[in-house]
């Protein structure tokens, strides 16, 4: 194999395997797309949803094609072996915790970890320690982990299977001290797992901020379709490490993944490495240079905060809630990631320096809608956030015992049965196992009269929650 | 809601939500494909490729176009509760089984069952009963199970959690008793879950062989990606049951699959939906009529097997294996669903009766690729079949202990350490945990004689296999 960067082997091997006429008789039923009955621009695509053919490799077992494409992200992310992903970002956090941790064990969690981390704890029967974010006054959410709190966790959990941080936050917050924790981690034997899905693009250039393999990370998975080009559900997972073995976190993977993993998205990660291996600081110049002048434009009207990840922007509106700002975008056709009782978050584009973006379009469109939404009567209440007093919470395990509907009163001081997940951005208010205080609830009852959604099988609406009972 | 089956929402709504020429400021990175450097028929369709906007509903908590589009579902095969699957009939298998069973559970589970219910055993700690399959002489492949086998083993088990059939076989083989078996199941409290990634066209005709939901069966699993149109990875999974509830099973789907699904796969379910609803006796008579004729044709220079799945078809030329005959097929561009010794597999597609199929071109192909084959020589070689003496066989818990390598002499009368997979089919000559005989070897001597893919860690191009210390 000579590969270079400049090649984009599985995206290649799809071509050349429809340019020989194939016939189809092997899945998908589809069969090229010709009995599709999809819109015709969607159909056309279903060439390429294909199978395990021969020249095609297979993604379980990879040697051809799908190797090299996964050598090329190895050497661009500078791992010692890149896995792609079909099923998203959480299917990595699966992986790792499952190649990491087994039932029983106790591992080092980031309270404003993803719930798809949780799942992966609560799946596996470890029991999480919590670590407290710190607040960012910036974006006004929960941000990143001190040194002190993982060297203080460390210190009372000694035996931890693992430390798992989220960086950067789905707001774009960067744990500025990384490099640190990783250190303190590994002098203590312990692994550091990062869930990097909003960082894949961290890579590409040298002035955005570092990314968690940078720092000394051991296992980090990205979803590269959060921010680069790939398709939704690709993603990567990048092991680097002296303390956890590839070869493990491939054997979940297999276990937790389609064994009729999607061409299509495989080659978008092809596609997406691509990029990110070829991207320039001209590239770079040129994106950041169209984002200042959008920033410019949209000061005239709104508040705009940004955050240490340039592609992240929060847009504000005085004395006007994000759901609000957000409902009057979206009348405008301008769709933003999500909406918060302060602001709405922007997701901006990669941009290469061939590539241009409807920013003027835009900024009319949004300058529209605030003009709108300021005939609205303003709904943005001052509301604190909650805030972690607790350090280090250890969370008892979850035993699947019986659990009872409690009103709100009833259930302080009581183990939560469930987790609370406003959504976006998915960072559980309470985490099953949690004994529930009364800003618990004060926080919850913010979040219903905001009229935000959360996800689960409670009865918030009916001011009740499941508790366990003991 | 008022929908009827001629509609379909979810892709209703992706049109509907395009229309606006939306400026996204969310993931995913590619902006609606426009900054997606891949090939153009693929990039434009990344259009569809969009997240959980306002009108798109959420997976995860379906209230709006997706929960329409499972309704749908749901009245088409007449189930309780019907889902939409991203992650292939494997997520469909592990939340079938995380839904119904604990560590240290017994399972009674069909021996030739697909890789990912064995991994879906492992991952949740289950103890598999095998229950050994008859031999299909017919297609020359292990077959179905027999009411009595399945009697004995309750007797022996009762309390066993699951019962878990594959139905249809991979190579179209039903099980004529199903109803009977679940009955059995049934009058013992036992669910049966049905593994019928084959199977998800059975439903659209009644003509087709009975599909599990009709013969009774708890849950079942379906890749509608591969007989019916929807994209690779993109099933169904329906629950129809008075032991398991449909919510148990939603709430692992929750856990094991992306919280950002694609919607292009999910919109392709309820494409597949619209087929199966309103696929006609004519339709059916169409596409039999002209598989006939293909059957037909192909006879003059080949034999040609049809299980009772007409879907399948299975093609021999006498004293060639089926790897050669691939191999033949493949050098004419006709490309076949998979090869074993004795055969090669085709997957014909559902036609409906204004779609025609380029039969008469494969026709051609085939014959030109069987006069190639007739110039080399024979490699067919009569083989036994693996044949299961022990009809219910109960593994040992898997303690994850030591395991060592060992020569294949060794390796008999001990515990494999792994599973053996010849791919495909991807049924396990060996399971992990059970005793080696020598037949195992025996088998397992032939596949590599053969020059078969055996997927695994292990080491048989060297003669070794892993076995666990005891
Ligand atoms: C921080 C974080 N981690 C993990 C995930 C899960 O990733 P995916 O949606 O790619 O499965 C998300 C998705 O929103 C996320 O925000
Ligand atoms: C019998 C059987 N079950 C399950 C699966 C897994 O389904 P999927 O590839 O849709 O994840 C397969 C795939 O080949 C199969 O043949």
């Amino acid at each position: 194999m000579t590969m270079n960067q400049q090649q984009k082997p599985l995206v290649v091997a799809l071509e050349q395997f429809q340019q020989q006429r194939p016939i189809s008789f092997h899945v998908p039923g589809h069969k090229n797309g010709l009995l599709s009955t999809l819109p015709q621009a969607y159909r056309t695509a279903l060439a390429y949803d294909v199978t395990e053919l021969t020249t095609l490799d297979d993604l379980h077992y990879a040697e051809e094609c799908i190797a090299e494409a996964q050598q090329l992200l190895q050497k661009t992310y500078k791992s010692d072996a890149s896995f792609f992903l079909v099923n998203g970002s959480t299917v990595g956090n699966l992986a790792m915790i499952y190649a990491t941790c087994t039932a029983g064990d106790v591992v080092l969690v980031q309270r404003n970890a993803h719930k798809s981390v949780f799942h992966a704890l609560e799946l596996v029967g470890v029991i999480p320690v919590l670590l407290a974010p710190c607040f960012d006054p910036y974006t006004k959410t929960a941000g990143h982990v001190e040194v002190e709190t993982v060297e203080r966790a460390i210190a009372q959990y000694p035996h931890a299977k693992a430390l798992i941080l989220t960086n950067p936050t789905y707001y774009g917050v960067v744990h500025a001290a990384l490099q640190e924790i990783v250190n303190v981690a590994h002098k203590a034997s312990i692994p550091v797992l990062v869930d990097e899905a909003h960082g894949a693009h961290l890579q590409a250039n040298a002035s955005f901020p570092k990314s968690s393999l940078q720092c000394g990370a051991d296992i980090v998975v990205q979803s590269a379709h959060k921010t680069l080009s790939a398709m939704t559900m690709a993603s990567f997972l990048h092991v680097r490490s002296d303390i956890i073995k590839s070869s493990q976190v491939a054997k979940y993977l297999r276990m937790l993944q389609s064994s009729s993993p999607s061409y299509m998205l495989l080659a978008s990660l092809d596609d997406a490495r691509h990029v990110v291996a070829n991207y320039t600081d001209d590239d770079f110049a040129h994106m950041m240079q169209l984002r200042a002048r959008f920033i410019e434009a949209l000061q005239r009207t709104v508040d705009v905060i940004t955050p240490a990840d340039p592609l992240k922007l929060c847009v504000r509106v005085v004395g006007y809630s994000g759901f609000q700002l957000k409902e009057a975008l979206e009348a405008q056709h301008v769709f933003i990631e999500l909406a918060d009782n302060e602001q709405v978050l922007l997701v901006l584009p990669l941009l290469t320096k061939d590539q241009h973006y409807p920013y003027d379009e835009a900024v009319e469109k949004i300058e529209r809608a605030v003009n709108v939404l300021q005939q609205q009567t303003p709904q943005h209440t001052e509301a604190p956030m909650l805030d972690y007093t607790d350090e280090v919470t250890a969370l008892d395990t979850y035993e699947e015992g019986q659990c009872t509907l409690a009103t709100f009163s009833e259930a302080i001081g009581r183990k939560s049965a469930e987790y609370i997940v406003p959504y976006p951005p998915g960072i559980p208010l309470l985490v099953k196992g949690e004994r529930i205080t009364t800003k618990h609830i004060e926080a919850i009852e913010r979040y219903v009269a905001l009229q935000c959604s959360i996800q689960g099988e409670h009865r918030i609406e009916q001011q009740r929650l499941y508790i366990m009972e003991e």
